[in-house]
């Protein structure tokens, strides 16, 4: 049933000549054919219009060629969807060129703006307007919203405002035969038909090409305070999380794992100079609470810390007083990819798993890796979301490369472990081309006969970033 | 390309009876072959399977025969979506014998449930566990949840805690085909391939049957206060929202809009003694915040009053200071649709707009209803969500009998204008039968293109709800 694709070759950009402007046709530079973790080197003509309308000619254009495209936001991806190593030539579109918020409402709590634009650029927007995009992660300086929508990001701010999904009413998308459904709704409620919304987000570019959004505003919390917390186990870390929603209730913006390991790193690179307590703790907690104006959200934070200690769940914390203070604990956090990053892991893992089996699984996976290897762990991650980044080392002075002959079998393990658990081998990064025989193995095979399907009948020349997601 | 379907006829029956229970078999009662407005009368054979492989069973039955399903929660729908008047006999599958919770996880947050619970019954099983399943509407004692979720159920507290999408982690499906995707995941974030939950997800059992669903539990609030305001105009009421969400946030957990017109219906029939505020204003907002331990949510909800007033927003009011005065209030709310019944209803809308398109709305619609007849109009609803319920009646003392040649005509008008401020013409009651022509007429054409190839590809056969939604 497959269709064959052809080569962006010479005479195909010719003919795309004719329909956009010089200015959208764009050097193949590194930044358009490598990816975060330089796994993967692609390949590709880059071609970046300006306009919707000019993104569904070329669409049209490819869908009558057969040439397959590879939507290009800001590249931070962590599973190579943006980048296409094997196969025909393609077109890589990218929405660098696409930028604008197209329109701002913040009485009502939205804000549109082109697939194109920067998070970090929407977050500020937002604020101009005395509002919040609480969309929140470590690449938000570089990522894209097209992408990010794609993607279905996760990142910081999960727990109190959702992902990426939850922060969308509506989306511009061009479809894979070049035609453009309009569906940048401003509505909250909006019962009329299939939720076509929630197929495009998180389906990696592969069922089409978001180029605009529709997005939700929320409020600026009034105030807010950050702890840092030494807990005796993860065990421990979810009772603190239990018991901090019932004080605030969705007042916890921010649950924070972090285990000694990673504290380790920071040092160990130089990234940190000290631990904030001492001696380093096994694991901490990273909380955020934010309150509406009058609330004293530092006594609330005393409060949970001296509940949480008379149950025996936290033996050690600070309570940032300062807004510096709490930034710096902040950036120790967003620094652990980085640490990650310079020590060289051996394998990279984004799970999730239902909250009460967190305790059970990170003991479990060490033992099973353990056997196989002497690999050292660092766990950390969105614990307030069931989400782990679970990332397996070298011991020190070792390099990661004399375990390059393991990193399957090791990701074997604990994707092998995360779904035997109920949880999933991709909590927030998605399945790009790393993780398609991961889909094939772990999906449901209804499910996955049921994406099968959609992915024909919405993509029938198969050109929609293609080998991503599904082979 | 549509396939005929056959009638549910003796022989079909016959052998269903070799591969289902005999308590399976029900008799065709009212309760399954009429709808709450009394503008369909269905038509079927009903058959109650109690496991989920009966389901499947039952609906590979069907697929194989090509005869159509209805499938049937409560029944409460407003839509027709539960009743089939036309066409070949189907089988109305009902859910009311899979009533279940089968698992509950108070420290994550998580239920799973049977299709056929009745909503009423989560939310007391929630609250015995020290959490709140968040979903609340008038039907709640009938509804049940899979219909809940196949019409995406809005209702009371929409505005903090969503519709009944955002209420739900994962399902578990029949598929038209009589298999069955096991996908009643406990995570909160899972990026593994497209989002088939959502699809089924106000599909309106057009896709297949939900079976089974992972529901999130929401924290109790600490504290709520409820304030009834009288407001100058829907512009003054949406200032209001503006102002209270300023300050405590999502602590917003209710603001309907109520009309003078709705009060006096109330009064009409004997269902509201008197009015609370006196005289009996034009527009009344009921506002319900819900707060943290800790927080003093009168001396909130008399903040958010006198800053109000401050305003010229809020010119009377009062503030319920008992539970009991609390509930009275909301059961005025929730006792309108009943007045609209006894009145009897020309034509019903329920639409959404734009939150700032609302004040444009209200007087523009009444005035072109008003320039074909002479209509009193009960507008009222879900301010926050932008879902307002815009209905026609008769003047005093006439019978809507004498308007039903007109009814097509009014609802023309409210959605014609719904659609042209960037509204919706359903906001939260789905399709169903009533509304096709509307999907035909309002929707985005590349949109309907796509949910065409979607239901063509997952119910190869049309024997899902057949008539529902798409023709």
């Amino acid at each position: 049933m497959s269709v064959e694709l052809n080569d962006a070759d010479e005479s195909f950009i010719t003919g795309l000549r004719d329909i956009l402007p010089a200015a959208a046709f764009l050097e193949a530079s590194d930044t358009f054919l490598t990816e975060p973790r330089g796994r993967y080197k692609g390949k590709g003509v880059v071609v970046a219009p300006d306009t919707t309308e000019q993104v569904a000619a070329l669409v049209k254009a490819c869908y009558d060629a057969r040439v397959g495209i590879v939507p290009h936001g800001g590249g931070t991806g962590l599973v190579g969807a943006q980048v296409l190593t094997e196969g025909r030539i393609p077109v890589i579109l990218s929405l660098s060129r696409m930028t604008k918020v197209r329109e701002i409402y913040p009485e009502e709590g939205v804000m549109i703006a082109d697939a194109g634009a920067v998070l970090a650029d929407l977050q500020q927007a937002a604020r101009d307007a005395g509002k919040m995009f609480a969309l929140s992660l470590g690449s938000e300086g570089t990522a894209r919203i097209g992408g990010l929508l794609s993607t279905n990001a996760g990142g910081l701010n999960v727990l109190r405002y959702g992902t990426a999904r939850a922060q969308c009413l509506g989306l511009e998308v061009v479809t894979p035969e070049g035609e453009i459904w309009h569906g940048l709704t401003r509505l909250h409620k909006d019962n009329t038909g299939y939720d076509l919304r929630d197929i495009f987000i998180g389906a990696e570019g592969t069922l089409g090409v978001i180029t605009g959004a529709a997005l939700k505003l929320a409020t600026i919390p009034a105030v807010e305070a950050t702890a840092l917390l030494a807990v005796e186990s993860p065990a421990a870390a979810l009772s603190l999380l239990s018991l901090s929603r019932d004080i605030v209730g969705e007042g916890v913006s921010g649950f924070e794992l972090m285990s000694r390991v990673g504290f380790e790193f920071l040092m160990e690179t130089g990234l940190l100079q000290a631990s904030p307590l001492q001696p380093l703790p096994d694991w901490q907690v990273l909380l955020r609470i934010g309150l509406p104006a009058g609330a004293d959200v530092e006594a609330v934070l005393e409060h949970i810390f001296t509940a949480a200690s008379e149950r025996g769940l936290v033996y050690d914390g600070l309570i940032a007083t300062t807004l510096a203070e709490a930034e710096r604990l902040w950036t120790i956090r967003e620094t652990i990819p980085e640490g990650n990053r310079l020590i060289g892991s051996v394998a990279s893992h984004d799970i999730s798993l239902p909250l009460s089996r967190i305790p059970d699984f990170i003991p479990e996976a060490a033992r099973r890796i353990h056997d196989v290897a002497p690999l050292r762990i660092n766990c950390f991650g969105h614990l307030g979301d069931g989400n782990l980044h679970y990332n397996a080392f070298p011991r020190a002075g070792e390099n990661r490369a004399i375990y390059e002959g393991i990193r399957s079998q090791i990701s074997r393990i604990v994707h092998d472990l995360a779904v035997e658990m109920g949880g999933s081998f991709s909590a927030e990064h998605g399945v790009g081309r790393l993780k398609v025989g991961d889909v094939e193995r772990y999906s449901d095979p209804v499910r996955l006969n049921m994406m099968r399907r959609i992915k024909a009948v919405l993509d029938p020349n198969g050109i929609m970033n293609p080998g991503a997601m599904l082979r």
